[in-house]
């Protein structure tokens, strides 16, 4: 027999006995296909109709865009079944069979071909439809719709060509009508006209035999799967290219047979907020694509229940039943054909974050789905929504410009453009919004105090976007239609201009520059949601912990639901206040006191009593204010560390060593080098040589990490000093303390070694000065290749890893975040590779270091912790792809705490990574 | 039975039957103590005495400082064995034994303790001596030299103080006399002098009991070992720490005994030659330390044959059959105490590499050895010298200055700071020397003339070392004392001021700068050394090919014998003349042109005509510009490649596509951009926003590589027409051509698929054009971790991969080359790492990824091509990792292609990493 390429809407059976699941079915037919094909099998009123498979569409491209063997042979045998069932018959005049033509994917895509509708007229069957519904005009309409649409969709005219007569006509003589108002004869006139157009455009005759219109149909749906838009829209949703998409063959049914006529669309429960009302719209008297274009204002259900009471209740009905079966909120399409009603369409509904945690809270209630089903129906990804304040979706805004989404949520507050007077206002008691051009982690106090940021220059891992993200706080980057003005205190965008303390908003989530205080909706870990996440616990066996660097960002990770701090970076903490002072004046200090440590070694070594002397005395004034400087960072630290400590009583604190660059401390602009030069008492030329001196051509490669420890001993000694203390100091007031002590960029054992000696000396030490006895652990971070290709040595040291995954994708693939913007962009486009690896990990290439270093690691230490802290531990793919390598815990910023637990919960209910 | 920690000479028997091989006895006993009991075994004039082992010495450590158990014992009773052989009794005044203590590690090593002589003497044995040597004056001075040397080596005391003393003695009263011209009770009066200023200096009194002095003395030598200077030795030259020294304590001999006695030292050959004569040079009536310290100035060994030919003949007869019995060179130390020769030490004897290579080939001639063992005695990395022009050792030179030796060889000329200058100075027959506080790319054209370049500032790895050393020019880098004033063409250093024009000479291999032209000579590959590498090359089965970039390079490759171009860094050719006008326009319209092509990208599928049109207006221009700088660029380069494959004619070459990033072609100086706008037509504020946009933070990361190729195809095209047009036209002229196209820095196979179909395409449409069929391979540089980690998906499109070791070592250690200079100094000096991963091959963790690769990639396809073309490619040992790892090839320099020869040879006879 030959392979089946078509299937009735009444031949489902068969389609399942041979795919062996309703996800088989699904593949094979498209979600459009299956749904009507299942309604048609539980007796809903479906109009009769076949599906071609999306194997044929894989088999036309796989034979150079022609129809596979035997396939439209199958189509006319359906298309027989269906006149058969209707007692019409295509293309005959007498009574004429219409048909809608339909593309349906496996999963809904926008971006794939419309519908066309009507397919079937010409001249004579035209003719036909207006004696058997006396009603030529309603003849005259359909046809003048199915020649735009079969123009636009199909041939590929473009569609404002078609309007520009529409209008003429609508306009003629000065009036201003409806298209409902157009006569038969001049919509016969338009028909016309379209004809010209098509012929002159697509170069072709508008094609009269109904079998040409059907033909041409189908291969416009099987191209419009490899469409530019489709293309697109199938990256961005991580859909696989190779599933294809079937073609749908409906008899037509109309809505606008007059006014007991109509035609809608539904959805089971609201997709906005998940409220458990049959919500939709619809228009009387119109067909499908008049709701979308918005050619008269749709009606909501209620009125249908009015106006057309039967059909109301008899669909409401369906409805209640579809949700029922399918177990999900279903997306309905219906129309009514002089009061009779028929279903189009049912699939799984779209919703929001919001409404997807209350669907599936409310269907678990209802007892329709479990909590484990819950579990795996809310998409990750969709609870962002939910951990930011949004904008009021029903508010009326004055959008002045869009930049990026850089870090979700939306907030309001009155313009500043420098730091401190950020610092100032917010002093007196405003919310700020901070502009800049860009920022430098020199803004870092203005941006503390800030609501959210707005930059004109700038990618998603900009400066501004990566702090924003830290922090939680909406921002949006690169907004290139804006100029700052510095030197006016002002910003201007498509002629606007805005002056300090001018009230603006910004949706991070959007990326909506918004003038004026828009009204806000408020996040909350309550109510449904709180009842959702502590599922979402029951289920999940691996552990979420946060990266914060302040009491505020362990207090926001703790309402989150964080388990444990899995990255503080000490050194944002070098920033605040004037705590930047004294790391500068550390830097500048130390610098010379190495350069004499150095030279007095060498002296010693060659016994050179009178060069010892010299230095011995030149070192003195260095080491005091190099020694003096970390004595005053070793205080404030202890402070900040006993804040975490206390907000994370019983649970883990991973502390980072310094990491960054020396040069990233000091100013870039001469005003404030000057200044820096007046503070320490040097001249601007000693600052400006240390700088230059301090300059790398790779920074990301350079002198940092614990290379930086290891020739600054005292830094890491001032940090584990101030981690123990503080440990101390909590543990006598009866706090739990688990500090764990993580040394950056190690990539052999003996780094690990030197600076891990370091740290244990000193926890000893204070443990023995203050008689308290707190546990703690040193690990290290595996961020280099090498290190995780070494991982069974370093592990002899480590008592934890945790995965520094955004270095580590850095220096395995080769590409500097920063730089990258220059070609990842066209990668992903073009599909070189999947996805943006800073954003989802790659599993195939970092990940395969991954799970060498866990293998490795655990061979030397079996009961090694292993963690991943990069930012990659909030995005549910990677969570799920850490979960199946073993990992301990994921931690990611506070605000995606709950996207990693739920991911988690996912991955141990044995979620794969979707199949799309 | 106690465990034996020392061994009489005469007991060489019992050490070789317990260590069970003569290198076994060399470890247990040291070299010099293994070579002095083989001489006593051979019946040769050894004083007696015994040697306390290497063991005894790790066991000191072990201990915690202290001897270990029973070792003092058992130096009490060889020292019995010694007085019975002696008839001499240590610490007897009526016939004292006096011995010398000398430390003695497997491999010489300078730094460790040197000898104490004469130990034994005091008051009381010092008057023994005097009465029975009848020489007062002897015994005096014996004392004098023994409490001096002790003083100094075995407590520690600075030498200058007793030199003040001495000094003062010797110009008392305004006389200049010779330390032989001091009288016995003025040499008592020092002694007395020197026993003060121990006691201040060191706290003790100088020890009188002769066991305390020796077992301070051996305390002393074991101490050395763990010495700054020992240790630093080790470092440098890869030298276990675990060896341990054994200590030797022999009789002592005299040749201070007046003029029938003498002390010399001598080579059984000319270690700097070759030469095959006896070479040495001894003092009469002379303690050994006078010859080392350069008191008086020794005679030659023609000399001796006047003066005590029959201890001249002995010594002679002794000389040759140490040689003959150890098949190598020997480094000898000999004593005549009144008349009678004693042989006090022989050991293999340091060479220079032009002497290694004459003496092996001499050997072989001789029958000595095997071409085996020839092949095996040279250490490859001594060749560097015989491969570069070096300056006469004999010239008397006047030295302005010494920089960074990085790059090897010397040469003379005339002092020109302007690159331009430098190709007007050439072009009119001048030999010049560029010298610039630093270089840049743009500084090509006048590197290319100059012989030889001189910087301020920049290491090993700076622009100027890294260009020298591929053109095998002799650099000088990093002369810190040099100040350049480019304004007056001149520069300075020490108060010495050069102007341009007058004649330096700089040797790249030390690192002088010297005033004037030295004498040079010159490098030849013809008589021992052309007979040493044919022997080589019969063992040798891996590939050696050389990295080359023009022509000339690769002549030179040839005549070092490479088999072939490993690589050719096409963008090298963007330099010269002119040519870098026309990449600069490629890159200035280029950005515009694809800026643009997206645009109308864009607007095609927006189908907005208007738009269309437009940007097709616009695009028109930077289009031609683009295409035109393009076609230009391709026929240069296809002239490059007719020369490279002419003189590679039957070898494969290895070309690599454009690698770095384009901002690397652009001025940084605003004349250099002005001259650039005005040559564009374009305004200097266009090129400096090039510029600007084009910047990178991490270049290293950034925009470049295939990266390039794949976001400016036409580029990739325009490279593989020149190189296939380039191949048809050498085929037609019956030349042999093999190119291999290499696209460099791919992290995934979609990468390298993208660019090799463009280069197949390319090579296809050239065959059908020009009816040339050549053959032709295209694969990769593995320089990414994620290259070798996913090595068995690239060989699905790779034909051949090539290690880029420069990069993947900066990529998988996460360390920037250029900005490494701030840490990696240290951590080698701190062995945190053994070496300079940028120098040897990082086998634990970069090799590991080498490994994973090769083995990944020929899972895939077996019959793969792999290679390394990274600097490591001409380092001995990492050439051997290479050939461990089953690698086709390496490719280096071709200076050092004769290095990698040697190497590769010595691995494929099994040669291990060295055990030192």
């Amino acid at each position: 027999m030959a392979h089946k390429w078509v299937y009735l809407f009444t031949e489902v059976n068969d389609a399942e006995k041979r795919m062996g699941s309703w996800d088989g079915v699904r593949s094979l037919l498209g979600g459009k296909g299956a749904g009507v094909a299942d309604m048609t099998r539980a007796g809903l009123p479906v109009p009769p109709g076949f599906t071609i498979t999306t194997e044929a569409c894989n088999e036309y491209y796989a034979n150079g865009k022609q129809f596979p063997e035997g396939m439209w042979d199958q189509v006319l045998a359906a298309l027989k079944d269906v006149e058969q069932r209707t007692g019409k018959k295509f293309g005959d005049p007498t009574n004429p069979l219409l048909v809608s033509v339909r593309s349906g994917a496996k999963f809904s895509m926008p971006g794939m071909m419309d519908t066309v509708l009507n397919l079937g007229l010409n001249a004579q069957t035209k003719q036909g439809i207006a004696r058997l519904t006396n009603n030529p005009r309603f003849a005259a309409d359909a046809y003048r719709r199915f020649v735009q649409l079969f123009g636009k969709i199909v041939l590929g005219v473009a569609g404002d060509k078609f309007e520009h007569v529409m209008d003429e006509y609508k306009e003629k003589g000065g009036q201003h009508r409806q298209d409902t108002d157009l006569s038969s004869e001049e919509l016969d006139q338009i028909s016309e006209r379209f004809k010209q157009i098509i012929k002159q455009d697509a170069g072709i005759e508008f094609p009269e035999d109904p079998y040409d219109q059907l033909k041409m149909a189908i291969g416009a749906v099987f191209g419009s799967w490899m469409g530019r838009r489709a293309i697109d829209y199938r990256r961005v949703n991580k859909i696989a290219d190779n599933l294809g998409t079937a073609v749908n063959v409906q008899t037509m049914v109309f809505g606008n047979m007059g006014n007991d006529s109509a035609t809608g669309v539904a959805f089971t429960r609201n997709p906005a907020t998940g409220e458990n009302i049959l919500y939709g719209e619809y228009l009387t008297n119109a067909q499908g694509e008049d709701v979308v274009a918005g050619v008269r204002t749709p009606k909501g259900l209620d009125d249908l229940a009015q106006e057309m009471p039967a059909a109301y209740q008899e669909f409401k009905t369906y409805a209640e039943r579809l949700e029922k079966y399918y177990k999900d909120i279903q997306d309905l399409e219906f129309t009514v054909e002089r009061g009779k009603l028929y279903m189009l369409q049912t699939r799984t509904g779209k919703r929001t974050g919001r409404a997807a945690v209350k669907i599936a809270v409310d269907h678990v209630h209802e007892g329709l789905i479990s909590k484990r089903d819950a579990v795996l129906r809310v998409e990750p990804a969709a609870l962002d929504q939910l951990l930011h304040p949004s904008i009021d979706p029903k508010a009326k805004l004055s959008v002045l410009t869009t930049g990026l989404p850089a870090s979700p949520g939306a907030a309001s507050g009155q313009v500043v453009f420098d730091p401190d007077d950020a610092v100032n206002w917010a002093r007196d008691g405003h919310k700020v919004i901070l502009v800049r051009t860009e920022t430098a982690p020199e803004d870092f106090h203005g941006m503390e105090v800030s609501q959210a940021f707005l930059t004109a220059r700038g990618g998603m891992t900009s400066h501004a976007a990566v702090v924003a993200r830290g922090m939680g706080k909406p921002c949006v980057a690169g907004a290139g239609e804006i100029r700052v003005d510095y030197k006016n205190k002002q910003f201007s965008a498509n002629g606007t201009t805005v002056k300090e303390g001018e009230w603006i908003s910004v949706d991070g989530s959007t990326g909506q520059v918004i003038l004026g205080q828009a009204p806000l909706v408020d996040a909350s870990m309550s109510g449904d949601f709180g009842e959702f996440m502590q599922w979402v616990d029951e289920f999940r066996t691996m552990g979420v912990r946060a990266n914060a660097d302040t009491p505020r960002d362990a207090r926001v990770a703790r309402q989150f639901g964080a388990e444990g701090i899995g990255l503080c970076r000490t050194e944002h903490m070098f920033f605040g206040g004037d705590r930047i002072d004294s790391v500068r004046q550390m830097i500048l200090s130390g610098l010379d006191y190495k350069r004499l440590e150095r030279e007095l070694n060498g002296a010693q070594a060659a016994k050179d009593e009178a060069r010892i002397a010299e230095i011995t005395r030149q070192i003195e004034e260095p080491k005091r204010l190099y020694l003096g400087a970390l004595d005053k960072l070793a205080g404030m630290q202890t402070e900040d560390f006993v804040g975490i400590f206390k907000e994370m009583d019983g649970y883990p604190v991973i502390i980072r060593t310094i990491d960054p660059p020396l040069h990233e401390f000091l100013p870039h602009e001469e005003a404030e080098q000057r200044d820096l030069a007046q503070k320490m008492g040097i001249t601007l030329e000693k600052v400006q040589a240390t700088i230059e001196q301090l300059h790398e051509f790779n920074p990301m490669l350079g002198f940092r990490g614990c290379r930086l420890g290891i020739i600054y001993p005292e830094i890491t000694e001032m940090q584990a000093r101030a981690i123990f203390t503080a440990a101390a100091d909590c543990l006598k007031q009866g706090i739990k303390v688990i500090p764990e002590v993580m040394i950056p960029l190690v990539g052999d054992l003996n780094e690990l070694t030197d600076q891990a000696s370091k740290v244990r000396a000193t926890a000893e030490k204070i443990k023995a000065e203050s008689g308290q006895n707190f546990e703690y652990m040193v690990g290290t971070m595996i961020e280099l290749p090498r290190a995780a290709l070494l991982a069974d040595e370093i592990a002899r040291e480590a008592e934890f890893f945790s995965y520094g995954t955004n270095d580590l994708t850095q220096t395995t693939m080769g590409m500097s975040r920063d730089d990258a913007g220059r070609f990842l962009p066209l990668y992903v486009e073009r599909k070189i590779l999947k996805d943006d690896p800073f954003q989802v990990l790659d599993q195939k290439g970092v990940g395969k270091l991954l799970e060498m270093g866990v293998q490795l690691g655990r061979q030397t230490r079996p009961e090694l912790e292993v963690g991943i802290c990069g930012e990659h531990g909030g995005e549910p793919e990677s969570v799920k792809f850490c979960y199946r390598t073993g990992l301990n815990y994921v931690s990611c910023s506070p605000y995606r705490v709950p996207i990693a637990r739920l991911a988690a919960a996912q991955a141990a209910l044995g979620d794969k990574t979707r199949d799309k």
